[in-house]
């Protein structure tokens, strides 16, 4: 029999024995995957088919307060100011999370989550979300778990959470256990303080497919996929190199073409998958000319539209004056 | 020792008595790969690594003259009514095609082509090109060549001309011989009267990058590329099929399929190859739309930015509802 969520949080919540408090708020960055994760060897427990690996944005993510509320019938969920309808599925995830802790200490929650970013536009927000989420829960129930178990439970509700657990370069080790007990996320102890990610917001529309479900229809359907892992398995060893030696040559161009691959197993698909937007084409193509004039900027997408740019600080002016709408985040700032 | 090209010419026309005359003009169509060939296992006889099915634009293509000009110094190659300068690479290349015939009948020639869609456009230009020229200069040396050697020689200048020899639905059987000799294509006889092909020309500049480098490096730096074989021998049997039982919707969707999984091994090239403008998205994006609504319009794209749209007679009105400034083509006129 296969295992279910709350069988692997009742192993990593196993020993723990609860203090709640009346609330707890707790931040999580949104991280850009420099190698990406794309494809689940499991898809109820988020167990990937490849390691991936990313770089969180600092001050950018959610932050995410949980009160407990022991005489209160229902939760309540409050996404940037606002209630969340009940029959949702943004509401039905942060309940489902959150009921994995509640055997240990029964009682409604209100869960208020504010987004620096766009939610549900490729912007990683549901990496956060469910980092800052599992965190919260953690700290109102007060629980002591380390930052590795903490990064098991936010992967149950977002894959990419597992990252989000930690700033700075981050690597999820995808694992081989059947529970997932080894799927988790670590820091790389290397800081990059030159390192600069730029985003490109071109839409925040919800896309129409979201990343767990196009996921799912590229592994169902796309030959191509087969060499997905040898892709990445290939991209990640060279991005940990890239980050040891400081070359960040290595660095973009790896990145970017690991990114650029990801999306072509999209395409690959059927139906086809394309998060790209006309406007993104012409940043890629924008991106290739800088490129051949000389600045060192590359590419990296995620399951949407928008195009986020790795350059050095160096770069920076550059990049500012070929696209004046850019948000430029300082990793290690 | 490798095999030049001329060895194979020399194959070809090894019990060819000539009866060259002053001139012989030739058509030939430009063909729509339904299932691309991307990728060769010998570069320089345009040996493909998988076999290809197309349907030929009956009118739309090249029609070439060729002139046997024996007290003449230089050959002459005019396009479209322009003289082309002896210093380009399509000077050289005509001439180089011209030396394969030329051993048998020396003597300068005069080559004059009409192209009734645009150059390097990723149009197929050079398969109708090269099939026409084969064609011509096969007449002006009157040699008695079948369609099947004219394909092998067509071949030669262009993969995809070997398939533009002929009218209708062509599939070009890759072959395993080293010298090709078994490389060659050859027609489907199912007819279907009421298949469209509607050309969309987004634009007609020529291409940054030919197919024929394109293809070089997605096999070189394409991990995902590793998959296209496979993928290609699927789509090739669901299209004979789908033309065999004249099932639309399979003929349809795999070739769309077809060509978004060889536009997906460029994406995963290094650097990236991306033939798209970003009205290529748009117009996906609306011919995705459309098969939503209930349309059954299909989309295909070779190496270049214009794409080309697969319907029925019945879905012909919406069509151009939906495209005005679509060229609509009846492959079986």
């Amino acid at each position: 029999m296969s295992l279910t969520r709350s069988d692997v949080a009742a192993r990593v919540l196993a020993d723990c024995v609860p203090e709640p408090v009346d609330a707890f708020e707790a931040f999580a960055p949104v991280n850009i995957a420099l190698c990406k994760y794309w494809g689940k060897r499991n898809a109820l427990l988020n167990l990937p088919v490849n390691d991936s690996l990313s770089v969180s944005l600092a001050k950018k993510g959610s932050t995410t307060k949980v009160c407990w509320l022991p005489e209160q019938a229902e939760d309540e969920v409050i996404l940037n100011g606002d209630a969340v309808d009940r029959d949702s599925s943004f509401y039905k995830k942060v309940v489902a999370h959150a009921d994995l802790f509640r055997s240990l200490v029964p009682g409604a929650l209100r869960v208020e989550t504010v987004n620096s970013v766009a939610t549900g536009a490729g912007l990683a927000s549901s990496a956060s979300g469910f980092a800052a989420l599992t965190r919260a829960l953690a700290g109102v129930y007060g629980l002591p778990l380390n930052d590795e178990q903490l990064s098991i439970l936010a992967r149950m509700g977002s894959g990419s959470a597992s990252r989000s657990v930690y700033e700075g370069f981050v690597r999820w080790h995808k694992g081989v256990r059947a529970d997932g007990m080894d799927s988790l996320a670590r820091p790389l102890s290397e800081i990059w303080p030159d390192l600069r990610v730029g985003v490109l917001t071109l839409t925040s529309e919800v896309k129409k497919t979201g990343s767990r479900e196009g996921m799912q229809r590229t592994v169902d359907s796309a030959i191509l996929y087969g060499a997905w892992p040898e892709q990445a398995e290939r991209d990640i060893a060279r991005i940990e190199h890239a980050i040891a030696v400081r070359d960040f040559t290595l660095l973009g161009a790896t990145s970017e073409q690991n990114a650029l691959a990801m999306h072509a197993t999209m395409l690959a698909s059927w139906p086809p998958l394309l998060y790209w937007q006309p406007e993104s084409v012409a940043v890629l193509q924008k991106v290739w000319q800088l490129r051949a004039d000389g600045l060192q900027v590359y590419a990296t997408m995620d399951a949407g539209p928008n195009v986020k740019l790795l350059f050095e600080a160096g770069s920076e002016a550059d990049v500012r004056l070929a696209f004046p709408d850019i948000d430029v985040v300082v990793p290690f700032g």
